[in-house]
């Protein structure tokens, strides 16, 4: 449920592109979509002209709505959407999900296919300005003797990071969600355009942000409350800690201290970081979850012993962070991680928004956090 | 016409997954496509309950391949290639082109939608060896004066660049098609794991290999044969040398030699390669033009005096390259560019090969050009 949206259907479609990117300008497709027009209307088309249905879903409102077919063959609907962002969204053409054929903002991921509109707002703080120093995201591959196979990981560096040889950074590990790849928190988060924004208003301490590819191949894809996804976050976390963090403290200048690590994710990635944090306080001071939980079980059998030391979890980790969404259907799971925490009189920062299981919500968490990380302890 | 595949449709589907990427496990998507099998057939599968027509489209084969219909709504077809390789390839779902959904490997395009096939092939200069030291790819974001937009360009850096705090390294600017963006080199290209791999056996010079994005905003995409091309073009060489150049060799350790700076691209980028090249022979001593020309008309126009003088141009340009596929529908464009240099005694190096305006092919031309820059002069 998002509230905060208005979303109607309007019957004309009108408006400019929202991408400085090629559209509309092929040989052979000359369909321009998405349209963002001056009041927030946006007019998604599709060529299809063989098609019997076709359908527009997008985070920006719930369900889907059918497209209605022109005589030229393409397919099209504006909506209207009250709150500028970025949002996911794809068609259903009979049945099948496809992504945008005219917008090259493709949301990466192993399963399905979406692109993403981003309309234009330049208080956002993804938004790019041009006087503002920015970093820049690497992608570093490897081979990882934990897994048996190849890896790549992105390595976010601050602005000026290649100037100051003698300088080191603390390091952000931040991961993606289930069949999310090593690409969304850059290409769907936009960590480096926010972090370029808060280190440049002096809000966030320059950091590296790690983004490792969370998908364990030996474990497939455990719902988050199995008994499995332990096993799993377990692997994630010898990963991490045998191969991701070796390769990123030879390749980069960083701080070795645990007070410079922090590691946080969205979804399974928020998972995978609660568990890594809590497994490896020797290497963590800093965990943020966002829209994820660990269940009580798998905390009593993994941590039991720290969690009953609650004094001992509050000097350990300056920063333990929870975000969701009211409307996420993760919700109720991430109250009862909270509850346990509660119960066992552990602390930690927590912030509850509307919106559902999203990136849109990803993204504002990160930014909350990102004020938090490698700074003063948490009170 | 790819004469050295041979294609053969099979009724039957068989095989095993060729990427260590997640496959076949989502809560809401079995389906694993493309598997490839050890005999080189390989199955491509996309679930399509209420489609009424799907079909395969590859780079491996001419034309398209129908699918068949499972009776779990899952469509099928195993093809025979005999060649391994990395194709790119989609489905026409109902006549709307879409990616392999079941694939994460995706083709970067502003326009089509496609994924990759990779058939193991450790032979091959874009397979990874676990023992071969590895460069990065830097996604750089900047403000561009000459186009008054935002852009991104991708940076390889050779394996050790961070540690050899003194090197400078020469740099190959490297242009990619119409509709393609600057991704597409490194995602299709596999530039990187080409030149570690060449590095590590001392067949190419460490350089820095910089892909910018092609696409200029205020000139759409004109027909290369076209004068409207060449102002595009014009426009790409002031973008290349008075924003691109500058961001790498403040950013970067460049040597600043025209020696050490050469330009290349694949189709539309080899038009812009060429007139970049010709335009600045002050910053650049070495040219690539893969599957691409210039016409007799806008050579004569805008490098007529230079192009009368054979033996500056031989000695200004070390490498002077052209690689052209028979089967392109550009080969007798990029013969007629041979034909006015044979006419105006200029010299240069030139590889036809089988197969057409792929990919493929790109990748070879580059391998074989990565061999020649920044080594000793052109004989």
């Amino acid at each position: 449920m998002m509230t905060f949206l208005s979303m109607m259907v309007l019957c004309f479609a009108l408006g400019w592109p929202a991408l400085a990117r090629a559209q509309g300008n092929p040989w052979n497709n000359p369909v321009v979509s998405p349209r963002v027009g001056t009041g927030g209307e946006v007019t998604f088309s599709v060529s299809a002209p063989s098609a019997s249905r076709v359908e527009l879903s997008g985070q920006f409102m719930d369900g889907t709505c059918p497209m209605r077919k022109g005589t030229d063959g393409v397919w099209s609907v504006t909506v209207k959407i009250g709150r500028p962002d970025i949002y996911p969204y794809s068609f259903r053409i009979d049945g099948v999900e496809v992504s945008d054929p005219s917008n090259p903002l493709a949301f990466p991921n192993e399963r399905f296919k979406a692109s993403l509109l981003e309309m234009p707002d330049t208080a956002a703080l993804y938004a790019r300005h041009k006087d503002v120093p920015r970093g820049q995201v690497r992608y570093c591959s490897y081979y990882s003797e934990v897994l048996q196979t190849d890896r790549t990981m992105l390595v976010y560096t601050p602005p000026g990071y290649d100037r100051e040889a003698g300088r080191r950074y603390p390091v952000l590990y931040l991961v993606s969600g289930t069949t999310d790849t090593e690409e969304t928190w850059y290409k769907v988060g936009r960590v480096d355009a926010i972090l370029d924004n808060l280190i440049a208003r002096g809000e966030a301490e320059p950091m590296l942000v790690v983004m490792p590819y969370g998908y364990m191949p030996s474990h497939g894809t455990p719902m988050p409350s199995s008994p499995e996804a332990a096993e799993m976050y377990a692997t994630f976390a010898r990963e991490l800690t045998e191969a991701v963090i070796p390769y990123v403290e030879s390749e980069f200048r960083t701080e070795l201290s645990r007070e410079s690590r922090a590691v946080g994710g969205f979804s399974r990635g928020g998972g995978q970081a609660l568990f890594a944090a809590f497994s490896h306080p020797e290497l963590f001071a800093h965990v943020a979850s966002y829209s994820a939980y660990l269940t009580p079980q798998v905390m009593d059998r993994n941590f039991g012993r720290l969690m009953e030391d609650p004094a001992r979890m509050d000097s350990l980790y300056r920063v333990k962070w929870f975000g969701v969404g009211r409307g996420d259907f993760l919700y109720a799971d991430v109250m009862r991680h909270l509850d346990y925490f509660r119960e066992k009189g552990i602390s930690c920062r927590t912030r509850i928004t509307d919106g559902g299981h999203t990136w849109m919500n990803a993204r504002a968490y990160l930014a909350e956090t990102l004020r938090l990380f490698f700074r003063s302890p948490e009170s």
